[in-house]
């Protein structure tokens, strides 16, 4: 019954050798972007600003440390936010030469970056692409960008033009290269595109090149779609984040709806993002589940596991006495380290574990690493170690990152979740009498409830998504928001400006330019037992608006089906111009519906 | 730093209580359809049409046997196949009653059947939907469909306005009990929106309600993501495979993209539909991944689940050399039944577990069932066995269905391979003077290249994409496909006509609505060692021209990134129209760019 007529034409064309050429990245190719005004001349073409003082000061709560770790720096900009304002001579700069870097994970909008910094640096300025990451900086891997390249790679996806890597410049022979690399390429600025980490290295090369007397201009631009680098109103949110949060928001709604359907499943879906819950939030506000976790709220209220256990328990049967048996679980990917017992355990057991390196690589099996670890946690961490399921305790006692601590982003939480839930639902069901009836913690039920209960069967599917959100095509607003990053970190450079981080804010309003001295927002933090720089991470506030909705709202999304899909990601049509709901709330926006980030142009380079 | 106004509107906006309301549900309810023209009258509104018998006949390899099975049926119908006619008189049939049931998993476009159904059926005729699918009509528990709620589902995804289930009718009971559900509803009509399970259910109810001297009319939608119910011209594909393939090619294609912006991840991606590889070779097609495994090349070529694991490391290593030390793999659900070897293995495992069931369970440990079970199989069983990962071997005797077999479809395949590549990748480097140098089954390499394998660290991550599909919001192609499935239903009922399936082909030219008699679809095939009639699953086929695309090109893709990122599903803009690309190859369309499914209406139920 098959009917095979070849297509040649078609055929040959879905071979086609080049890559990255699907129908629609051939047409996000050609959308237009976003222009704050500022960056317009008065013919309507881009041109670069100039900065001028505002009287924002960021003041670290580690200020006075901070100031003497970078003296250069904080002497010339004494913490002043700058805002980018119309320049004041026709004069253009030219002759400059600019190199950029990925740091860290991919993240949606960074080719836009790229693409930003080489309109406004324009044909008279170079643009230099470093390859794979910091290390390409170290290796002096660099090349020139051309328009053709830039034409290509606009408004796509992925870190791929460059690549990526996480190496951190740290030693003095690693800043010496740095200063190699500068002088040999006679870089006027470095733009380091990245996360906290990154930045806060972008700090000291620029406080280091400033020291030994070389005039490059260190630009950081805030990448990550966790979200955890926000800085108030200066910064609502970091690039990438709108994009991953969106992606997951759509697959998650498309579980909700999968509940719904299928009217037996329980999705525990684990999200990226890290040690902040801000992605789990914002999907939470999206998509309405019937239960999402807040690793700040969990460390705020001291919540145990068992907590944790009970409260999700607690609302699958709520939804079974009212007839529904399935729902959606948001887990945030950090939430171990937030629960303060599991903290401790984790602790306990990475000093046990470097004391005694040699005897427990020393015993053969897990059971004799066990029977020698135990007696050396505290009771009550012996005791929450033991209640784990045996694959969590076995990767917390074999699995160790380079520094010999337990890899706790490698915790499979969803999985630990739903073994511990499974559990207390089988064990209200063998004792229901110690769960219902009248007392305390116990609750009224009647028997018919009681027997609903007890024929219960719990259907569980486990799911991490993150991968999958860090390279997507990024969003309007994600690709709007990097290409004005991109203008103005490339007009600090033109502006000689550094140690900024280059941001944009007010994307409800046209947006506005600033930069943000970076000094001005690291702060002092121990880490492995020393004070290290670093910036501060911007976590879930809970007494934020954005919280403070969905605290308000959770319970109703717990008793009843009231999920949104919001659907997958349009760069068309009447639904493509949204901001994160979280951002729009905690900013104090009127709306999220349609982000105005300035008039929209086709970008051309010449 | 932090600013926090509160914004009461958007927080009492968000925090609105019914469900399914994102910007993006509220936008795509107001999406026009297209209509087939041959639903439309002359005043341009949609009106049932008559159906018409055409030249072709469905024969079935076991028809004559067919024609036992369902005398009554084939006594009417001949097996002949019904095309959608302009209707030949104005009179309209008016007091129908027809009920509609999902079954089996969800598919995006389901909404949009009942959508068409309460279009063609009017105002004049009663649309009554069955909750939680054939187990509603069992239980009786039917309802009618407002015009209101048609509103409100349309265009939207998920089975959730229903819900649905698995249940089987097959029972003289449950048949008893349909009966008796079509006379106490006075049903005129029955659709069962199902795939190849349901809609051979179809063809039996309809043969046993014939047999009653009950009028009724059965109809089949046929609906998977898996794309195995498909009948060469006349069903290009079934409802749901273009949501399902698009959301995982975005998913893939981003991972594709995140390999290449991180350089240095394998993503292992296993992508569900069951037996068929048809989304896999669709997801491949739109990405261009370095390897995607076919289930029936893999049966065809008779490869053992070394040879696969040997192609995959071949790829990994001869990328290695040409300097990318990352790619996407990926394999289908339903692999592992389609490797001989492991197939020979399920089958006499199964036959083991059956005899000494009793045994097995007595035995304590599973070294204890291991040594039991290791003797009883063959030798070459036996030796694949051991080969395989400890928690899959545990899975393997441990895991049983309802009939006591080994659930297939549990095997986490992908994590299989990667276990069993990562230890050839080891072997490699361990002993590399076996496999490079002269000599049979070697390969000629530079010490230099030996050195570049020797240094491969390689990194994976394993994903699965499935339930994340099913829920989609039909893509405009499904919605579209779906509503006139509905309408072709609704109008078959509408004519008296029993016992078909509602199809829809010729996407490229406006659409053709056909009937397609069941009875003629229908096989005998050996199931658990007794035949049964079943839909003959549509699988890859080797000779079409979608593999063929796929065979001719993908070594270029295996050494080269050459991936695509098709993006995700857009229902606005230039790219909203496309169907799969296996579809057009395989249907010899022009082009996968616009469907034509005739003119696009704005759906209003009065």
């Amino acid at each position: 019954m098959s009917h095979h007529h070849t297509a040649p034409k078609l055929a040959s064309r879905i071979a086609e050798t080049s890559a990255r050429h699907s129908l629609f990245e051939e047409e996000i190719r050609k959308l237009p972007v976003p222009v704050c005004s500022v960056f317009l001349g008065e013919t309507g073409s881009i041109r670069p600003t100039a900065f001028t003082e505002t009287d924002a000061v960021l003041q670290s709560k580690d200020h006075e440390r901070t100031a003497e770790v970078f003296p250069l720096t904080v002497g010339k900009n004494r913490n002043v936010v700058l805002v980018a304002t119309p320049p004041q001579t026709a004069e253009k700069v030219t002759g400059k030469r600019v190199a950029v870097l990925f740091s860290g994970g991919p993240a949606a909008g960074g080719h836009n970056v790229l693409a930003g910094l080489k309109a406004v640096l324009g044909k008279h300025n170079t643009l230099l692409g470093i390859k794979k990451g910091p290390k390409g900086l170290l290796n002096g891997d660099l090349f020139e960008i051309t328009c053709r390249q830039t034409e290509t790679i606009v408004n796509t996806g992925g870190f791929d033009f460059l690549g990526t890597d996480r190496t951190k410049i740290k030693t003095p022979e690693q800043f010496e290269k740095v200063k190699q690399a500068v002088l040999k390429n006679k870089l006027d600025g470095l733009i380091i595109i990245g996360g906290d980490d990154s930045n806060t290295n972008g700090a000291f090369i620029a406080e280091y090149l400033e020291r030994e007397g070389i005039k490059c201009s260190v630009i950081g631009i805030p990448k990550t779609i966790d979200g955890d680098l926000a800085v108030g109103k200066y910064l609502p949110i970091s690039f990438g984040f709108d994009t991953a949060s969106k992606i997951f928001s759509e697959l998650v709604g498309n579980l909700t709806q999968d509940a719904a359907s299928a009217v037996k499943y329980w999705h525990f879906v684990k999200l990226m993002g890290r040690t902040a819950s801000k992605i789990t939030l914002e999907v939470a506000l999206q998509t309405k589940p019937a239960v999402a976790l807040i690793s700040e709220e969990v460390a705020e209220k001291n919540m145990s596991l068992d907590d944790i256990v009970n409260y999700v328990v607690d609302t699958i049967t709520d939804r079974r006495l009212r007839g529904i048996n399935h729902g959606v679980v948001l887990v945030p990917e950090g939430l171990v380290e937030f629960i303060p017992e599991m903290r401790t355990l984790i602790q306990e057991l990475n000093k046990v574990l470097a004391e005694y390196e040699a005897d427990i690589k020393d015993l053969p099996t897990l059971k004799n690493k066990q029977d020698f670890i135990y007696p050396r946690l505290s009771p009550q961490s012996a005791q929450l170690m033991a209640s784990l399921p045996e694959e969590i305790e076995e990767m917390l006692i074999l699995d160790r990152d380079e520094h010999g601590n337990v890899k706790v982003s490698q915790i499979e939480t969803e999985k630990l979740l739903i073994d511990k839930i499974r559990y207390r639902v089988s064990e209200i069901k063998r004792h229901p009498e110690k769960f219902f009836g009248k007392g305390q913690g116990k609750f009224e039920a009647t028997p018919e409830q009681i027997e609903k209960i007890k024929s219960l069967s719990l259907s569980t599917q486990s799911h991490f998504l993150g991968y999958e959100g860090r390279c997507g095509k990024p969003t309007p607003f994600d690709a709007a928001f990097t290409f004005n990053l991109g203008l103005t970190a490339g007009s600090l450079v033109l502006a000689g400006k550094t140690g900024y981080m280059a941001v944009v804010t007010d994307f409800d309003r046209g947006g506005r330019a600033l930069a943000l001295p970076l000094s001005g927002l690291i702060t002092g933090e121990l880490r492995k037992g020393k004070p290290e720089e670093v910036i501060e991470k911007s976590l879930v506030e809970l007494s934020s608006p954005s919280f403070k909705v969905f605290a308000e709202n959770r319970e109703k999304w717990a008793h009843e089906d009231l999920f949104s899909s919001p659907g997958p990601i349009q760069h068309w049509g009447p639904t493509s111009k949204q901001i994160p709901i979280s951002v729009a709330l905690d900013q104090g926006y009127a709306d999220y519906k349609n982000f105005k980030l300035g008039e929209e142009r086709k970008i051309e380079f010449e």
